[in-house]
């Protein structure tokens, strides 16, 4: 069984990961939070995981690296000095930083692009998002990851050919526009839709999650695929041997 | 079989019930436009659908009151004028007015009504559309019917409670609203759901209309159910015997 | 705040209760297993919860009726001695037995009567469901019981009329046909869809379930509407004020 | 403006494309039936669309590499020496034969097969359909062809692994099965679902046909993209630019 340390154990997505962890086929070797050096966290791992805070990015990359290990970084908020950083460790030891752990979401993102590529301009892209009635922006990051993995697969700027929150006289659809639509409501931990709609027919590509613990369960099934691989900077494609 | 005729038998919504009545169970006794008297088709009919104009409207409830046969009027743009002459009429006739003949959609909005009088505001309500890529404004009058129809049963004003095409930083859910998305593609005739979302459980209510011939479809199905009833102003809920 | 004590507090809904009641909005007043005595706990309690076994169920309703407050019942298996125990007791204080403790299910059905009650023969009914991949039997008995209040509705006897598990050459659908369709597979909770399907145009009814703790969420909200009532038998439909 | 010669006009399918080839996009440059000799409808083409019989196969494809010209193959029920045939014929010009020519659902088996491959057997696959009520067997054509393409992917053959029409007690679902079910009713023209259901979360892949002229069209769009291709065998595939 695979050691997994974690990085921000405290978090909500540390608990998450300790939770999965104790699922029987995975061993948690620890966790550390702010102000803990995670050197011996290392040592006893075959790999971490890193959902703690950018400024702990440094430490937490030289501890891997210490020891060897392959690191999977969740944390947001970083900037381009940190993307430098990642690149240098990847020369010692697998690396893998995502914004989004979910297995589900970076196939249908992969799917999307497909989809996108070989159907034309005369089919419509639509994405539709459902969360939670405490949500307070729209549409989701990942409605518009996928928008983005849409319009890229189309050879268009996002920015400039979207389509958010109809609502009033908005004149006919823009030919090769991506729409969004975002519905709040109850405790929905995150449902997500893209639609092609062609002449008579339509083509519609879902995930559901049950609840936000698919994000910690990627994140484990990342670190553990990372283990034994050679140094390189990777991402959930990766995982998912896409491309 | 009852003999229907159609009053604005060359409009779009004419000739879509003449296809109707041409499917065996019922009778066509032919149809009227612009500029000719409605009379003598009245007196070869067991009832009227009148697709026409507003200006046509009372040369039309005239000739059925004179044939004494009852008439279904889903022309659009009538005002109080409009109003008081068809109460005039139902003291002779049964005269059924109406904006949506769908009895699919009459009857989705009777369920909407019934959910939202059951489950408190602990369960958000949402309104969700899909139509087709021509359609110039949001939300469609079939979403806003329906929303009014849960607003009504709440004992709220949709105007001072809906959230319609959320985009950027909105902010939480606002507690009681009634919210809106529209999607836009392709040829879809129109799709409605009204989605109850509670804790960890969604009740939702859908209609979908594989093409516009519901319309038509249900207009005659009320014309025909007019047929022996006692005069007076009816409406689609009748028809299903709702309420 | 309401105490509610728990029967059959170490069970799987007994504990899933237990987590509803520590929401802040509640009061635990404990819990009884096998072999305890439910009289001290019924004297501490406003009302009483029950998912124990039919075996401790007439001293269970003694304890109630000693200390004049109501029970909710939701253990299954129970016969008709069971049957005449619960009718007595409800001279003495209200009672509520049922095998589903939904709120969402319990409107769903009565949302499922109402359609099939206005809508005729010419729209068929499909009941589908899905279930996570451990479950044994099909439909669900959720499936079977909306399908149930369809039938009903429409004066016909499910048995004789539904059409389960097509596969094969299975001839054209019965005319006034129920059917039904199963779906298995990972962690699905439990997600029912009714299908009335007509002419062009289809309504459709559906209950989604995130988790299972919604059974024990509708059973707390049952036993607290249930403080302060007349005795009699009561029902969940009451609890929706339906009917 | 591309000249579509159509061999079974009469039929349902050739009315249908003949349909299509009336949108002012494309000519249609006649049609023959049975007992008439293709070759002056060839000579008037820029390619031929064949729904007529097996019997006519031979004749029809003599006349296409008379005129030089592709040809598309809709027909059923052909054997080992049609497919002899079109091998041959492929040597002189564009031959494309196919059970399925709406390119949605060609889409969606490449989708399928996509997931499957990348998703591992913890993900179980279910394929839903819903059909019009008077469809006599069941699961449909494309939902074959759909559970093909998923258990091609996983290196299984799907007789051995598949679950259709649960009903009664099942037992748990078996690990890598396939699953089926079928939904019937109204006039549903065809709706298809591939479900992924993971650990807490699901990938469902769908296609929904408004109604059968999907069929028509594509056809059309392959027959006129078959023009000035190099002699061979193409699929619908080759038509999306897919492997």
């Amino acid at each position: 069984m695979a050691r997994i340390g974690i990085i921000g154990s405290q978090g909500r997505m540390g608990q998450a990961i300790a939770a999965v962890l104790a699922d029987g086929k995975h061993e948690c070797s620890g966790g550390v939070d702010k102000g803990e050096n995670p050197e011996a966290l290392a040592n006893a791992s075959d790999a971490l995981v890193d959902f703690s805070s950018p400024g702990a990015l440094k430490d937490n990359l030289h501890a891997a690296i210490g020891a060897g290990i392959p690191i999977l970084i969740g944390t947001t908020g970083l900037d381009e000095s940190h993307s430098a950083a990642l690149d240098n460790a990847a020369g010692a030891i697998p690396v893998l930083q995502t914004g989004n752990t979910s297995l589900g979401v970076t196939l249908l993102a992969h799917l999307v692009k497909e989809a996108a590529a070989r159907l034309g301009t005369d089919w419509d892209i639509e994405v539709l998002e459902m969360h939670h009635r405490m949500k307070v922006d729209a549409p989701s990051g990942t409605a518009l990851l996928l928008g983005e993995a849409a319009a890229q697969a189309r050879g268009i700027t996002l920015g400039e050919n979207s389509e958010s929150g109809r609502d009033g006289h908005t004149g006919q659809r823009a030919e090769g526009a991506i729409g969004f639509a975002a519905l709040r409501g109850g405790t929905v931990a995150g449902d997500h839709s893209v639609i092609f709609a062609g002449e008579q027919e339509r083509i519609t590509l879902s995930h559901t999650a049950e609840n936000r613990s698919i994000f910690a369960r990627g994140a484990v099934k990342g670190a553990s695929w990372l283990i034994g691989k050679p140094p390189r900077r990777y991402t959930m494609n990766d995982v998912l041997g896409l491309e």
